[in-house]
């Protein structure tokens, strides 16, 4: 498709708010750059086709039914959710091909997920028995089986079975159970171990095969390994998140540059007590206490040597002990976060700019769907 | 007034849901206490009335209106916000006397502000010339003057000016101002340092009344010190947020048992990898990153002897290594996390109960106000 058609399609949802200029956007907001967003989408799908990788883009970063449009339009082949609640939403928009990594359990979501599964084309994942007996439940006397794949742990120590045996061993009770079908195997492998991860795969799907059970799918992720993906050779899918806006965390670990991340956090300074520190008005509500290993609470490329120093849940600490500039009450600065996705939980809605041209806000939607 | 006031008030707010047990409860989900938190609010009010000190409670812990009433219904002399929008939520509702701490800049807020000064009570906070001069410019034809305090950082180096000469200065310069009166002072002091801030509270006091400024209000505050409030000579009000719910950090500090948490998060188990660990459906998106100097993101009561031991955006982790009790996949625990302010602004509904009884559900209706 053409970058184009990306942009007619995310325009069509700004609701617009007369603001012309980002500086009149009151504070503290978020700010998406859907030009740096569509250029990070199509980078990372001209790599999984080139390398012949199917993607499907997680939207836990963005929460945006527009932005995942966009990410099936320029050729994911769907996407993945986390809850059922965010996929929901997605598929009320019309996304029509949804994952859902998590172990779905309890009538209340069951029978929600029962409803999902009539209107677009679903999987789940589960890495043990009492799941996939709630699924089979569930979905028994469904008119189309439910692909289940098995979730792995690799290495990261989050969930998953523990061996390729034991994935063997719950794809067969998968496979036998009625209204399911066993899809494949996922996992979030650990950072930097991404190929060990795809041998642990590898196994696991032989095993599966001489059980007499294909694995269409191989799914793995994680945006900090995604530009070693083409090493990858049992793996036939690639889930990323972050990768859409990038942030601080991406920066120190070389994924990206400060210039490719779209997300960023207009804030004001509300108080320059001494000599040496600034008070912003985003606190731990906007930009939350996430560190992922860093220093300071994200970064102002218009002030890199100020350092946000600490959070209270209102104000942001300013270090400018070693800052020339020192900005004055009233002045707004752009932070990148450490981590971009845990802003979008925060906010209803978003700034949508492209360079310095303010369009209007996003709705996002699948903000606070936690169930 | 009687207890009886406050729960009439309160269930008149609840939505109905049919969930009979908290364990039909979908998670993950916030649970909130409402006799716990009756006696909270009860058990403070008391302590201040039986002190001389006016109580002021800030919205930020439970960012629900019905809460807020109570508060007022019992004692309270108004609330605390810290945003122009919290603060509009509450005038909705019907709260007549709102202070809000926060150098309020910039013209859509100052706008907003004047607007909401029409219709409330209001009194701001302001701790440089420059937000003055915009407060001023807001409201020098009003038809009432906006009340403004002078921020005072007494040690814990948030906001506020330096010196109590530097509050006198400033205060002159609010009571010269057209459209503003003086109205006094405020601080958040440091932990364990209230009398200190108080010391300085009353040579700030005294050097604004050597100039002829009355400080009709001198507005400390915090949980953690709140039992110790009683020592101030020269504050008039005290200002607590965290005390209607109390959560893990308050425990840690000695001010509070579980017993008297009022908020606590529900979870499921939905993944045992391991024999020694189990997954919850509860992670940051949930609990929020928020360590405030503990070890592990929260406490199960059922199970003491458990750790969270680390969080992903839908996954806490588990480590039940010294923990007898082992829960299976689909058990639910109930956790009181480290601190409650932050879950409050991640949930736009919180569960009520009463002990074991479950009435409904309550609108988290100042959630996500950041501006």
């Amino acid at each position: 498709m053409q970058g184009d058609d990306v942009l007619a399609r995310l325009d069509k949802y700004i609701n617009q708010t007369g603001i012309k200029l980002i500086e009149e956007i009151d504070t503290p907001a978020v700010v998406v750059d859907l030009d740096i967003t569509e250029a990070n989408i199509r980078r990372f799908q001209d790599y999984c086709d080139r390398n012949g990788l199917h993607l499907r883009p997680h939207i836990k970063t963005h929460k945006i039914p527009a932005i995942a449009f966009a990410q099936v339009k320029a050729g994911a082949v769907g996407i993945n959710c986390q809850k059922v609640s965010e996929a929901e939403v997605m598929a009320d928009a019309g996304i029509a091909d949804i994952l859902i990594t998590y172990n779905i359990l309890g009538a209340e979501k069951l029978a929600r997920l029962r409803r999902l599964a009539e209107r677009c084309t679903l999987s789940v994942t589960a890495d043990n028995a009492h799941t996939v007996e709630g699924l089979a439940d569930t979905m028994k006397d469904a008119d189309r089986a439910l692909r289940v794949l098995v979730e792995c742990d690799t290495g990261a120590k989050r969930c998953g079975v523990q061996t390729p045996e034991a994935a063997r061993d719950l794809a067969k009770i998968i496979a036998a159970a009625e209204g399911l079908s066993f899809h494949g195997l996922m996992t979030y492998p650990p950072a930097g171990h991404n190929t060990e991860a795809d041998d642990w795969l590898a196994r696991a799907k032989t095993l599966c095969e001489e059980s007499g059970l294909a694995c269409p799918v191989i799914t793995s992720g994680g945006t900090p390994d995604m530009w070693r993906a083409e090493n990858l050779s049992s793996v036939t899918e690639y889930r990323v998140g972050t990768y859409v806006y990038n942030d601080r965390s991406l920066i120190a670990k070389g994924v990206c540059t400060a210039a490719e991340c779209a997300l960023s956090v207009l804030a004001t300074v509300v108080s320059r007590p001494t000599a040496d520190h600034a008070v912003l008005d985003a606190g731990s509500k906007t930009l939350t206490s996430d560190l992922l290993g860093l220093e300071g609470f994200g970064l102002i490329p218009a002030l890199p040597d100020a350092t946000i120093s600490a959070l209270n849940e209102e104000h942001g600490y300013l270090d400018l002990s070693r800052s020339v500039a020192k900005p004055e009450v009233g002045d707004k600065v752009r932070i990148i976060p450490n981590h971009a996705c845990v802003i979008s939980n925060l906010f209803d809605r978003v700034h949508a700019v492209r360079g310095t041209e303010v369009l209007g806000t996003m709705d996002v939607s699948a903000r606070g769907c936690s169930q």
